[in-house]
């Protein structure tokens, strides 16, 4: 297989890319300046060779523990609980969470094969089992609001509530600058039986 | 800079990818095996090292001339002319095609300061005239049914036509397998006008 084939078969391994956009992916870095194409491998090598799991939180990190669990100005008494190292970032850009996070490597899906061993749940009981100052108070629990991520979330729930922390879910309703003509009915649902007082 | 923010920026670079996709593939790229991720920048490295223009067609390759101009059982006296390197391998992959091809480079489009200069014309012109034994007897015009394409088509037709060359191009009509329903009104006059007797 020659060069050319070689990249447009890797390229079309990628998540949403399929033969058509591989093709052209391939020949768009085949036009373009070959240091521009070489920036790219490099940044790919970078991140195969220097990312890893936080060994805390199981954010994907250069640095362990990774920035967030190593910076002295968060809250160490709310972890936030996301099923994927990429919920962070979006937690993150929103700016109004500025406790520590947990990453469960997935959610709960009987379907799949995935039961609570297979996520990351023994360790965040470990974390709140560390006693003393600043110890934790509140687990977030932020998955996907999804019938996984919703099972996952009171099975979560019952392990930890015994154990004198509070737990709570993010708000659901509808999304900011969404249609209310557009929403789903479960979405609206939702909505109604959260409503708060104005 | 982090190298995962670092490789979404590049990601984000490519054609069609926004922030959004390049993050999503930002994940993959750190979620799967690092040998993989490690297997899509050799991909990346061949091409930027090892692809070239063919110095005959312009054809995108590893070996120059490349291996369409190199296969003695390909037709040479019908050369079929396109915008991009990427054309060939469409007209290829329909399987119908046994001449040689040449790639403009582009298309002629004042708009863009893209005149005659800016298109690999003056080598095509050069091709027409090696004399002798199989020398060149028809010119495929397989430019793009754009405006621009058009017009590039028509530039070529003028300047070749009077050497004695025959100088066709592309069928316009009903895509196969659309849907007259959803063609549009260019097409169906094309294709009234190109109608064939049955």
């Amino acid at each position: 297989m020659g060069a050319i084939d070689q990249l447009t078969a890797e390229l079309a391994r990628l998540p949403g890319i399929g033969r058509k956009t591989a093709l052209r992916l391939t020949y768009f870095l085949l036009k373009r300046a070959p240091e521009e194409s070489r920036r790219l491998a490099r940044a790919i090598d970078a991140v195969a060779d220097r990312v890893r799991e936080c060994s805390r939180c199981g954010n994907l990190t250069e640095s362990d523990p990774c920035e967030l669990c190593d910076d002295p100005r968060r809250d160490r008494s709310i972890i936030c609980v996301v099923e994927e190292a990429a919920d962070i970032g979006a937690i993150e850009r929103a700016g109004e969470f500025r406790g520590l996070y947990h990453v469960l490597g997935g959610r709960l899906s009987p379907l799949e094969g995935i039961g609570p061993e297979e996520l990351n749940i023994e360790p965040l009981l470990g974390r709140l089992h560390v006693g003393g100052n600043g110890s934790v108070r509140e687990l977030i629990i932020a998955t996907n609001p999804s019938v996984e991520g919703e099972a996952t979330a009171l099975y979560l729930q019952k392990l930890v509530h015994p154990q004198g922390v509070r737990v709570t879910r993010l708000a659901r309703g509808l999304p900011v600058g969404g249609d209310l003509e557009y929403a789903d009915g479960v979405t609206i649902a939702e909505a109604l039986s959260g409503r708060r007082e104005l």
